[in-house]
């Protein structure tokens, strides 16, 4: 059982692989190269990975057999485990407890080749409907706290497997991060009333030098204090607390920015390697509900964090987030390539 | 001049570099490729590195000539800039100032192709004691918060050049990790009136199983909540705040503290590429002189940070501390190696 364990100078939680702990000599091969040239997520290799809990499928097919367009498993190498009890414990003036999670790989496509930008609006919108599929089921599991949802893409970006996925983390304690953007969140609230972020949007647009592309549902602006350079964030424009509860049928205006702002940054970045996670509010909560804007941080991996960051915490950014945005802007990009092939307008 | 902006949702900063901005073109290249062949750290090249703002020099050797062991002098492509007021201002909701500050480059030794762990006692003294006098000149500076000393080793950890070096940058707001420090100090110190570090080294001492090394005067551990595999602290084991204060007319116990933690980690590791950082307490605070415990963190760079990370700010190690610290104690290393040749026991 992975153990959580929390720094107790400034509290950040740490999950600890007490079982099978790497060596020295674990370090230093690329996974990659590891086991380049066979794929546990194309079709066909089904039964290489763990039995699915969730896909979109076709018709006559049968569970954990081909004819998927979207299939979620259990992570093989999960960095938390399902089965057990918290058991929140101390060991003299330290805090740890047992490393009780969910982790979910999101296999995005039959096609092993295809990065998420190059599939279809109709593929992106049900692996959206997919990513919450999984947020809902999740968030029933009462120990859980706040579902994770994030995307390694490329192996600078952290990424083991080339074929597009993205994961699902559940976790028994609201993380660090989220916790910071409540409390922004709550303290902008308090003064004024109004959504920290619906603000953000509304001076985004009237300015209009950040904004990398919109559309009458979602903007993508390159946000003012970009850690890295070409940071694209993807927020609904309308306030919208949480991720599950934005799904209006069909995510089809959703997957169109997202195709539109990654084919951009893939065109002018030459396909860089980049991460993306989701926020959104937390899930049970006991402090009851709270509110959030929920949105996409889309961070391509260009520059190394290196010891001033880690020092610090502060960012050293060298493109200018307007400079990002104009080049993301000028892109050329066909508009039929994000649009719906059959659809009247939307 | 840079701009420092500052997020505001969490509070984080950032420095943006608003007049050289990097574009899409300018990533990718390595670094260290872009310039192999020719060093301008090494003896011969001085005229190639802005003038030395401090050196420890042989006796009848000339300011920007050879003859130096130790060199310091400003970065060519500073984060932040000397001159200038902050002119702290908003634009719309958001918040700016001037990216003001010190950065520094010291260069540890003439020998190009010996890494710190590398040098003697003697050599890394000498680099300590320039650390400290260029972190007390830079304090003098009232516009400045505080002085982040850190080390970037190998291309993967962010060094762009490969002779050894550290580097400097004086920052005019305290960083948000410190202040996480400093909080995380306070509270403790609120309530049992003693120092967490202290704490912390007292009850590792005891158990032993996450101990790296120890002197009569500094410990080396593995902390209970390592975000890394083989992160290794190096405290001193009498509460000091400052490492300003630390100097006691010399560095040789640190430095061998710090020669045998590098030696143990480069060995068992086979030289990997690490980040290091002096955490200290702030210069020029406003309210007040804080306390804090001084320690280095060396971070061996092993495994991507990824989405996971970002998006939550959880960290996922796969090696527990107790066995990274067991690997580590178990490297062979002869005593002699870190030990004052002409010293008398100590």
């Amino acid at each position: 059982m992975p153990e959580l364990r929390q720094d107790p100078i400034v509290g950040r939680w740490v999950i600890i692989s007490t079982e099978r702990g790497k060596r020295p000599s674990d370090f230093g091969q690329s996974v990659m190269e590891s086991q380049a040239g066979f794929c546990p997520f194309c079709p066909g290799n089904e039964e290489k990975t763990p039995p699915e809990v969730f896909a979109v499928r076709d018709p006559k097919s049968e569970q954990n057999g081909e004819g998927w367009h979207v299939r979620v498993v259990s992570n093989k190498f999960p960095a938390l485990e399902i089965e057990g009890d918290l058991d929140r414990r101390a060991e003299g003036i330290y805090d740890k407890m047992n490393g009780v999670g969910a982790h979910e790989v999101v296999i995005e496509s039959p096609d092993h080749d295809r990065e998420l930008s190059q599939l279809s609006v109709e593929q992106i919108n049900l692996i959206l409907s997919a990513y919450r599929a999984r947020m809902v089921d999740l968030a029933r599991d009462k120990r859980f706290r706040y579902i994770q949802l994030f995307k390694n893409h490329g192996e600078a970006a952290g990424a083991s497997l080339e074929h597009s996925h993205a994961q699902l983390v559940a976790t028994p304690i609201v993380p660090r991060r989220i916790l910071e953007e409540l409390a922004g969140y709550e303290q902008h609230f308090r003064m004024k009333e109004r959504c920290i972020y619906c603000d953000i949007i509304d001076q985004e647009i009237s300015i209009g030098n950040r904004v990398v592309a919109e559309n009458s549902d979602y903007i993508s602006i390159a946000p003012f204090a970009s850690r890295f350079p070409f940071e694209t964030w993807i927020l609904p424009r309308r306030h919208q607390s949480n991720f599950e509860q934005s799904f209006t049928g069909n995510y089809f205006s959703l997957a169109r920015m997202l195709k539109e702002t990654l084919m951009r940054i893939n065109l002018a970045l030459n396909n860089p390697p980049y991460n993306f996670v989701l926020h959104t509010a937390p899930c049970n909560d006991w402090r009851g509900p709270k509110q959030l804007h929920w949105h996409f941080e889309i961070m391509p991996k260009l520059t190394r964090v290196a010891g001033f960051e880690w020092g610090t915490g502060f960012y050293i950014n060298p493109t200018p987030p307007e400079d990002a945005a104009a080049y993301l802007r000028e892109v050329p990009i066909d508009p039929e390539e994000f649009a719906l092939p059959h659809s009247n307008g939307q």
